[in-house]
């Protein structure tokens, strides 16, 4: 279904090398870790090894007396008086009264030399008073369990909960109990998801510097510069336009690098070290105890059914902690639950509940893989029950264009139909299941985002162009944004520069999330282009003594139209700029905007795989992602996402967990032990990319970040239920709890 | 005059800490040598010890044999076939078939430490046929004289001039024998100056980094990031849009560096280093022989002049020499000459002349000085002749506003009237001289500029602005056009943050030269401002459900206007810019032009100096800068470049020089040799700020920056002839020189 070939564009659809791919494998590419500046000292971090504890006392003389240190900073450094998310994030930056997680920063040093740092990190000295502690989410729930932060609920929340409830929900349509009452069979069942870090290879990196003045800079590794522009002036208490941040090169985000961990500390040690820059880069060991992971959820479902498939009435109540502070993506993960499905009769109760953990963060998706899981399951489960095709009840059940949502809104232009039929007609289903092989399917949805957006283009006195993004390019957004450009301009892809440009330089945008860069970074880009092009054929008017309106742009040219067609021979784009500096100055285009006709993305996953019987052990054999993309821009990047997006979900279902000691310590903080597939773990994953082209897009793009990371967690329980009979309700499936399972089955 | 206290404005004119002041007095400010990458190379470059020499053979063998030498280039290494001005351009960053001056560029050489660059550079052999070589202006024009390029001379040359005249200019109006004739007196004199540098305290330094795939960054110290890029992807042969320019701080340009000199080997070193970014720092040696000086000139000057002052005709015929290629700023000297002067019958004559010396730069109102020199020393003498009072002579044919100029043009509003008014009731003029003292005045101009200009400008989400310029703050424009912008948005002056941004972030944007900064830059920011503020008045407008055109900004908000005046309360920015994600998304403002309306600025200065007569040191006693600004958006800066100016201008009157040997090469190529002012040499200049607004500038802006080296020249010699009684027509009029012309008198 790739257009290659079969394409109404010059460019858009082809596959070009990516403008950053020289830069990325010769090393000149710069991470976050590759700033360096003159006078610049290292920062290190002191951390909690308490899950939850008062700080009774930080007593940092013996750092300070250490030749090369130069400032300590503790929450004293910080402004009072914050409230909601601003408070929330200056807390997680740096602990107040209390440690809230293992982990959670309580201080931070700054020194001459990254050892020498990290010494007086250890001589900072914390006194603690340790608090009983809780992890689980339902634990955090109970009666009785210990309270991570008096009055931290929001008034959505019913009295009588746990004060650790901050946040609950309830919404649906239609009457569930009368579509239950409908259904030939009735089945509820509950299910857990463990929590999951994004597992990024490029550890947090930044380097801060802050005057007495106020007046910043920052290079850091993230996903979004706007946001930690905003979320370090709002921690330190500084002016946002005073803070210029730019973004490195980034060795993957997957929403965990949207927010801010130890960048105000940087900040925060510059200023008081006169001013000179400040390096922190993050051990893994510190990613995974103290930056975001995902939230880890327990889910009830509830599902009617009529023997020929139709679902007539869904209930879901899902709990989730998302650490010791409001914002699990429990509102997320109903919304995406029974996404695919078109339902009469539906109901969502959600709780956001507080943990002794590190605040979680986005991560592809937020809060659909854990809905999907249970969702897919018992879907898969009453499916095989009926004795039904599983493919077909999707089918059955599918929302289409037009169709109301289960979570309220109208969908507009969806692909779900043309996905299962793609899927469906897929030669990895023809393929034989031997022993202990099973095949799943399961189906995912993510709304896809649009966000504040800026972009500017300029044209080159040579004809050539450059564009300025505001989204940082993790997965080939250059040459997107790039491909789009050119061939609206009608120039070759090469003469086009794409450069992710700093917030000092670009007005206010959103971070490259939400599946948004692609779609709403590239229709702005396109948006602005067309204005340079309205400017270039002004010029060609003005030269031609015709009317602007009698100009048209075709093959990167401007060109006399109606009733001058021919009068004059096209006017190209080298000649235009060429003499911009004598027809009116330099040639730019801008666009701002939130850009609106966001086109959801629907997927479908189909999975084979064997358990051994022995150990536990899953082996992915066959793994095939159907998703619509609108349309690919540059389909090797769209298959790069599915592929990605399919990875980590079947790390997240097979072996991705935190474990926490019996003291709430984080016991596996290193990727020996948090184990995250690696390329001998999987097949190459294959993929068809179904175009639907999205209406709200100039040349049809949907996002295609995301969704791929929902189905594997389902479709891979569903595979080994029908590969060896047990049924998994607890992810991740790993090697012990499956044997166990198998060993009663 | 400055308007301090007396302003219609609430920021304009007043005097706020710069924005980067405390990164300039802390060592926060980046400069060009303060770049650092990882896995960099240092450069070093290999040059010519002869003033013209064929180059015989390059051999690189030894150096390419050392630990650590990562890349040698050569001439070999750029493309062919470079025409005009970019052939020039090539040629000077690195020889051809000739070397054509002391220090010019042959070969350069990148390895892991400056030291190994340095010893690697010695290791590289070149041989070459010394030829004979020309250095004066006149001796070039001299029948005889080596031919420095064949076929370089442009096709307004007349038949029969040496080869080495590249460049023949005519031009005036009236009939000068006409004028001459109607004269009481009719004086002509010659005179020649001497080539000076810039001096600028920050030496040329770059990194530069290219890959294979032709995509470069470049840090670099600069006044004009676009000119850099500019320059080197036509040097290089590569696309305009691939190269990213970032501007360092500066450490002063005064137009020396709005060209090009080693930043287009450093990117070919690292393109052949296999993109290794290159560092190339000079030396002050390297930057005396081998940047750009001011050109040197012998020029007649022939004025009649009737018994009351009135001048009835005037021509110049000026010769230049800037180095070993076209280009020398006689066109400017000869524009600039008589400009202070209301002329019915003026004719000028231009030569534009090769010699061995290094590619003259801008330097400064380039050309004006030597023409004032000229020119004022003349009428000077002619007032004295006539015992006319000199500041009435200049009163009596001085040009006001329409007239029509002495090279052409009529003059839009111009204050020179104003400025004669101002300079004859200066204190200053009353102070009492003693032997061997005298006064001296005299008259500068400069046209100003305006340029291609591209500002965006952008509302943080806290209500504060950020503006993206293109022009390297040299004399403090990040505070001036914070004051313009936050005048103009109603808001404090802190609350706004001026950026200077890289190419790669912006559309083309010219240097800061030609006094345009303040003028063109500020008039564009304040067009992008109007933009967004109409975008807030809209934004407003939705919210009350108003019609957008009868809402106005005042004092920083939005207010209802007309007939809905007082409905609803003023929204203020931080209100709409707070509310913006959900009105519409960013607000930002973009202005791109040649901006029109370019006010020139008129001069006149008064030196006291003594001179002693045993060693013919002159000293200065006092020094008065009286100059229109048009309007001063800052003071303080406006009278720090009219007292960096009259610096300038006197040191090339008294001191400054090349001295070259007899092989033609630099005999003076340090500070202690090639001696400018210190601050022990001048006392404190005292200056006048006259205000006649531009009005083709909101503020009423013309550029100061250029104008205050000119009037140096002559008055100094002014003066001299008043205090000893020698008229000292060739500069510097240094110690030795003006003890023999005392001794001869």
């Amino acid at each position: 279904m790739a257009k290659d070939g079969l394409n109404e564009f010059k460019l858009v659809g082809t596959r070009p090398d990516r403008p950053d791919g020289l830069d990325k494998v010769t090393g000149r590419a710069r991470y976050g870790a590759d700033f360096s500046l003159p006078g610049m000292l290292w920062g290190a971090v002191v951390r909690s090894p308490h899950a939850h504890a008062k700080i009774v006392k930080i007593d940092a003389t013996k750092a300070l007396a250490m030749e090369g240190v130069k400032a300590v900073v503790t929450r004293a450094d910080f402004p009072e008086g914050l409230s909601g998310e601003d408070w929330d994030l200056q807390e997680n930056t740096i602990a107040g009264e209390k440690a809230l997680y293992d982990g959670h920063a309580v201080a931070a040093v700054a020194a001459t030399s990254k050892l020498i740092a990290e010494d007086a990190a250890r001589l900072i000295e914390v006194e603690y008073e340790v608090l009983p502690h809780v992890i689980d989410v339902d634990d955090a729930m109970a009666e009785g369990a210990p309270v991570i932060r008096e009055g931290a609920a929001d008034p959505t929340v019913p009295e009588g909960l746990h004060p650790n409830v901050v946040k609950y929900m309830e919404f649906g349509h239609g009457d569930v109990e009368k579509g239950f009452a409908e259904a030939d069979i009735v089945r509820e069942k509950s299910y857990k998801t463990e929590a999951t870090h994004q597992g990024y290879i490029e550890p947090h990196a930044c380097v801060g510097q802050m005057g007495r003045d106020d007046k910043g800079e920052m290079w850091v590794c993230t996903q979004g510069q706007w946001f930690i522009r905003k979320m370090c002036t709002a921690v330190l208490g500084v002016e946002a336009s005073q803070l210029r941040v730019t973004p490195s090169e980034i060795g993957g985000g997957f929403g965990g690098k949207t927010t801010i961990f130890m960048e105000p500390l940087s900040l925060a040690l510059s200023r008081k070290a006169g001013g000179r820059p400040v390096k922190i880069v993050m051990s893994r060991s510190e990613v995974l105890r103290a930056t975001g992971p995902t939230a880890s959820a327990s889910m009830d479902v509830k599902i009617g059914m009529k023997k020929d498939g139709t679902i007539t009435g869904a209930r879901a109540e899902f709990r989730m902690q998302g650490g010791a502070f409001p914002g699990a993506p429990v509102d997320m993960a109903l919304y995406c639950a029974f996404a695919g499905y078109k339902l009469e009769n539906v109901q969502h109760i959600g709780y956001d509940v507080l943990a002794n953990r590190p605040k979680c963060a986005a991560y592809r998706a937020p809060g659909s893989p854990m809905g999907a899981f249970a969702v897919e399951s018992l879907v898969d489960e009453m499916a095989a029950e009926l004795e039904l095709d599983p493919i077909a009840v999707r089918q059955k059940n599918a929302v289409r264009s037009g169709d109301k949502a289960s979570y309220g809104p109208k969908f507009g232009s969806i692909g779900l139909v043309e996905v299962l039929d793609a899927l469906k007609d897929h030669p990895n289903l023809q393929a034989e299941l031997g022993e202990n092989q099973g095949r799943g399917f399961a189906v995912g949805y993510w709304f896809n985002h649009n966000g504040e957006t800026s972009v500017s283009m300029a044209i080159g006195e040579d004809g050539t162009a450059q564009v300025s993004i505001g989204t940082p390019d993790i997965g080939g957004s250059r040459a997107s944004v790039s491909l789009m450009v050119a061939e609206t301009l009608g120039i070759p892809y090469e003469d086009v520069r794409v450069n992710v440009v700093e917030t000092g330089a670009l007005g206010v945008n959103e971070p490259t999330h939400g599946s948004r860069a692609t779609f709403a970074t590239g229709k702005a880009a396109v948006e602005a282009t067309g204005h340079a092009i309205k400017e270039m054929c002004r010029r060609a008017a003005a030269e031609w003594g015709i009317d602007e309106d009698a100009v048209e742009w075709v093959d990167g040219a401007a060109q006399p139209a109606g009733p001058n067609a021919g009068k004059f021979p096209p006017m190209t784009i080298k000649e235009i700029a060429g003499n911009m500096g004598s027809t009116g100055g330099p040639i730019s285009g801008h666009h701002e905007s939130v850009p609106d006709g966001v086109g959801a993305s629907f997927g479908a996953h189909a999975v084979d795989l064997e358990v051994d019987p022995e150990t536990g052990r899953v082996t992915i054999l066959r793994y095939l992602v159907v998703q619509d993309a609108g349309r690919a821009i540059h389909p090797s990047y769209v298959e790069g996402q599915y592929q990605g997006g399919a990875a980590q979900g079947i790390g997240w279902a097979l072996n991705e967990e935190y474990v926490y000691d019996d003291k709430g310590r984080l016991a596996n903080p290193i990727f020996l032990d948090y184990r995250v597939p690696v390329a001998s773990d999987l097949p190459m994953i294959d993929t068809v990319i179904v175009e639907v082209p999205n209406p709200g897009h100039p040349f049809g793009v949907r996002g295609v970040g995301e969704t791929g990371i929902t189905p594997p967690l389902p479709a891979i329980a569903n595979a080994i239920a029908d590969a060896v009979g047990v049924r998994m309700t607890h992810l991740p499936i790993s090697p012990p709890k499956l044997l166990a399972a198998l060993k009663s089955r």
